[in-house]
């Protein structure tokens, strides 16, 4: 069965034993999206095919070109890569200077403003602290977003995003070449189903948080994002500006605690 | 001593027993990098800083703004986070729909184009298939690229990319946050020693290659480019088009061609 996200190619593998074979290799797939809004190309990403229309929609979350569902009229991705957004009626496009969109790789969530002024979007910090989460439930959730994954996946060649309630219970699940496509598709879900703010609930990714990770949870409201790898320095910065607590190294037992710590019940 | 790329923050660690410390941690450095061309900003990056002329003029040659060395009059960073770069008298900076860039993430190489159409940059396949390499030479990169990378980055919170010439030996290695950058900043290290094109070297980065690292190494005239993860669809068909061998999993004493194998003496 051809799994999603995948392809089979034929490749030449030298062995351990120094023997060469020709064997087929599951490569993960990258292909480029267009995200339109009516006839206007806004950006061009990089990433794995599969639930277009959310990687869209969170992508306009993240950007704050909308905030609310209702502001989009109509969502629908076509055969040839491309995704269109119609938006509400009377909802004008304001794309300033930090607003202009290229290609985005597919490593990539935020390209597009051209200072760096501009690169700190305009989100209001998190405001509740009431939301807390304890130390088992934290530890319980990477392999929670594990078992989503298929085989392919668990080995490391494709990234995994995951938004859970405040019991711990994993809501939605996506994945892709780009960690912050994962974290779009994820967001774009919510956003699509009414859920966003997703002010009671927490984000986990499955490699490392920068900056745009910490960037695009803040945007859809989420108080809590954990990571399986390192954050940088910016993403530990931005979530104690934004108060947003901020965990890496989420390996069971261990994990790390960058930003305000007082979400998490440590007894 | 304080390391170059890395900052070091008090965080709190849940310890494997269970134990809660206090204690400082390594972090990568995150910051945002304004690439401008005279006055105009042609870019801002998220990168590691330093070496931030080389990665601006190896953004330069990705994008095809510049192709010869004497096209850059002068290029010089400033400590606000700036790389400013005049460009050779009467050159005019053609900035068409695919050359307008925005910001880029600590992980992104690609963008600023604006159509599906334009991601294949316009630059010629690689000619010459009389550059090949044994399986010896191919087998001790890794090892040799590894060597420069300090504890901190062995651990994997940063990538790295290494230039080597046909003997094996290493000429340029470089470090970042974001592994587009650090194939930047070894090819600008190139491109501002008058070395460009490499048409007599191969390109080893530390992790995964996504077609923007090979479109990188086809645009400095790359023939050879090893990642030690895997590569994505795209970047195996982009370089079997282009004429460049492409190899994954580089893990002594295994690997994986996906392109062009006639380079690779496989006895």
């Amino acid at each position: 069965m051809k799994q999603r996200g995948v392809d089979s190619q034929k490749i030449i593998r030298r062995k351990q034993d120094g023997q060469l074979e020709y064997l087929p290799d599951d490569l993960t797939i990258e292909e480029p999206l267009e995200i339109r809004i009516g006839r206007k190309v806004l950006a061009t990403t990089m990433r794995t095919p599969g639930h277009d229309e959310e990687l869209a929609a969170g992508f306009l979350v993240s950007e704050a070109i909308v905030r609310a569902r209702h502001e989009i009229a109509e969502i629908s991705a076509d055969r040839d890569n491309r995704v269109i957004v119609d938006l509400k009626k009377g909802l004008k496009l304001k794309l300033n200077s930090a607003k202009r969109f290229g290609t985005i790789s597919s490593s990539c969530g935020l390209c597009g403003k051209t200072s760096i002024d501009a690169i700190r979007q305009n989100f209001s910090a998190i405001e509740s602290a009431n939301v807390r989460v304890d130390i088992e439930t934290l530890l319980s959730l990477p392999e929670k977003l594990r078992k989503t994954q298929n085989d392919f996946a668990r080995t490391g060649g494709i990234h995994a995003a995951g938004i859970f309630d405040v019991d711990g219970e994993l809501k939605i699940a996506r994945e892709d070449i780009g960690r912050h496509n994962a974290v779009d598709k994820a967001i774009g879900r919510a956003f699509l189903d009414g859920s966003v703010p997703l002010d009671r609930h927490f984000l986990l990714v499955s490699g490392r948080a920068s900056f745009e990770i910490v960037q695009k949870a803040l945007a859809a409201g989420i108080p809590v994002v954990a990571a399986v790898s390192a954050p940088s320095t910016l993403a530990v910065s931005f979530a104690r500006e934004t108060n947003q607590t901020l965990i890496g190294f989420l390996r069971p037992p261990s994990f790390n605690i960058y930003a305000h710590v007082e979400r998490v019940i440590l007894r």
